[in-house]
């Protein structure tokens, strides 16, 4: 017998039985007062969760990568021209997207496992002219390396050089795990999905736009149907939906959107910190190496660590997934198999983290590493928890 | 924001995914054709899991001490005499029972963490003339102590001395832990109940009978109405109730008992045997005193730990409860405060088993408590994870 799948990867993660008790009510009608009541709930409920109380949040069913796309099609015309900060497999997507609408595309990629400095942004935008770049495309957490960027320095770099450009922001696994703030840091797009930190299964995916944002939006010429603003907008103003969304995962979002406004979002990110530095002290008490080297660029959903020598990531995501049930991701791309990547995102626990660790140090047990004694990485994880008073 | 509950207590226990959703189905009637189906599989299943395929076992919509009531009520006469084995809380029920009836009761009990060895049971037994007793009362595990009871040994001592006695087993914390043989060994009564191995909320009671207890049953002058064991057994063998039963639980039995058939029962209680060597291991590790100290008789189910001096119990599961969302048990009666009870029993592995003890040890060490390093209990649970090879 087995327990049940546990994922500790940076999505989908864990649902919370409050939140899979609401997605097994049984459908209502979209267009019913019920709910009407929830979208009532739902939609201020999402702006405080992007710190954009003054601007607007775009709920569409669809997945993260739909809204990235929706933000760039309804917001810019082919031919013109953005820079995309790419450090990895998905902020490199803005890109994709981009070269696909007839984008014209500045990459400007670092290694994997760094981040994207401010001094580096300042420097970079100085050989562009003012008004060139319409959009600068960033990533808050890149999930393919563990990379969190600092969001509020970039964007002000890119306001101060580029008053007028659109700053897209994917904070897809970002959002819910470390501080955000639309309105404030005055960013112009921003996406997330439900599968992150919403606690919910995927399905859903949101879009924070700006009055900035949304001027530019009229003045486009093909902003696509199923994802326009405008008539999305229009829509959501009367707590409803232009087309028909996916009831049960909105419902369940009611719910988990609920909990996350009582836990209260410093809470929130205290606890996800907390996790990120169980795990990294834990591995290099083990002997590992760390991809994100710097814990500026620390990413508090998911750390990627480097399997021993002679210690196959396959053999260690087969251990925990074979004897514990338990699902931590590979390296995607470049990195397949070079790296393991733990998930500590989303209706995640102390107590998650210390399994997740005791069941790791068995696996590379089995495998010959045995350069530290059991217990080792436990050890290091269960005394940050002890010097993290601070988390309520 | 908290984790869901995690019950490390010996019952109710946790109840898998797949349980949980076949309590959430609609009710069916108890009459229905469906329902019909569902008891075709669970009266056989049941009889598997009880060694019980040569004898019955009834269901009752009741909690496992109606189920001992019925045992009693169902095969013997006031003023009839009886001997009681009691090692703890709940093997003395059988005598606090039976006295209600006006059954006359010798009890033979014994101190907290020891159970009964076939040599002392000869001895005693040797005291009464072959027929005075009409029953001889066991407990498989002692749930206040976390006592195993060498069941199989003791039944034969008593059929040795006393052949048509019948031999009842409290075996509710103990089936689906730890081998049981109903038929092979020759048990006339055995009673458990659906909170404990068997997976499930509480609500059903499950009640083995030989065809020696049947006998007898047709020999008692008030066997009662809704425990009639005669009644009851004409419906099972119509694939029926006599009474309107629990039919969410019984559609959750039917989904457990097809997982614990499925695991093999073997496997089942390596797993738990394995658990409890992790406990008693860590616990050994920490410098805790073990209530139980032989091993021979150390339970599969319970294990139950003295706290360190100047460590107060509440302190240990408060911390486990408001930090982790981990339930673990205190002492009953003359132990409360002086022991903690970490159940180890039904859809527990030993990933939960690693997270707990990791729990445990940050809190020993917040209350003070820090004779050993952090990662010490964990430590030696993992030993024997890696030890435990012959589980599949």
């Amino acid at each position: 017998m087995n327990p049940e799948l546990f994922l500790m990867i940076p999505g989908p993660t864990p649902v919370p039985q409050a939140v899979l008790s609401a997605l097994a009510l049984p459908p209502i009608g979209h267009r019913s007062t019920d709910f009407k009541a929830t979208l009532k709930k739902v939609y201020p409920a999402l702006k405080k969760i992007f710190g954009a109380e003054n601007s607007e949040v775009l709920l569409y069913t669809a997945s993260g990568t739909a809204a990235m796309e929706a933000a760039l099609a309804n917001t810019l015309n082919p031919e013109e021209e953005i820079l995309v900060l790419s450090c990895g497999v998905f902020s490199h997507r803005w890109a994709d997207i981009a070269n696909t609408l007839g984008i014209k595309v500045h990459l400007w990629q670092v290694d994997a496992g760094l981040g994207h400095t401010p001094e580096a942004l300042a420097e970079k935008l100085a050989a562009y002219t003012p008004g060139q770049l319409k959009a600068v495309c960033l990533i808050h957490n890149e999930t393919s390396t563990g990379v969190m960027n600092p969001i509020e320095a970039l964007a002000k770099v890119v306001r101060a050089q580029q008053p007028e450009t659109l700053i897209m922001v994917d904070t897809v696994t970002g959002l819910g795990a470390a501080e955000f703030e639309f309105d404030a840091w005055d960013i112009d797009l921003a996406v997330s999905g439900s599968q992150k930190g919403f606690m919910l299964p995927p399905g859903l995916a949101f879009l924070a736009v700006s009055a900035r944002a949304m001027t530019r939006h009229h003045q486009v010429c093909r902003p696509g149907f199923y994802f326009q603003f405008a008539k999305q907008l229009k829509s959501q103003h009367e707590f409803s939906t232009p087309y028909t969304p996916a009831v049960s995962l909105i419902r369940g979002l009611e719910v988990a959107l609920a909990m996350l406004l009582e836990e209260g979002l410093p809470n929130t990110f205290k606890r996800h910190q907390r996790h990120q530095k169980m795990v990294r002290a834990a591995a290099t008490a083990l002997g590992l190496k760390l991809l994100v080297e710097e814990d500026s660029f620390a990413s508090a959903s998911v750390t990627s660590v480097l399997p021993p020598e002679g210690v196959s990531v396959d053999a260690i995501r087969a251990g925990l997934r074979e004897q514990f049930n338990i699902v931590i991701a590979n390296g995607q791309k470049e990195l397949l198999g070079k790296i393991f990547r733990i998930g500590h995102l989303g209706a995640i626990f102390p107590r998650d983290v210390l399994m997740t660790l005791s069941a790791l140090e068995v696996v590379l047990h089995q495998a010959g590493y045995k350069q530290t004694p059991l217990g080792t990485a436990v050890k290091a994880a269960q005394q940050v928890y002890l010097e993290t008073h601070d988390y309520e």
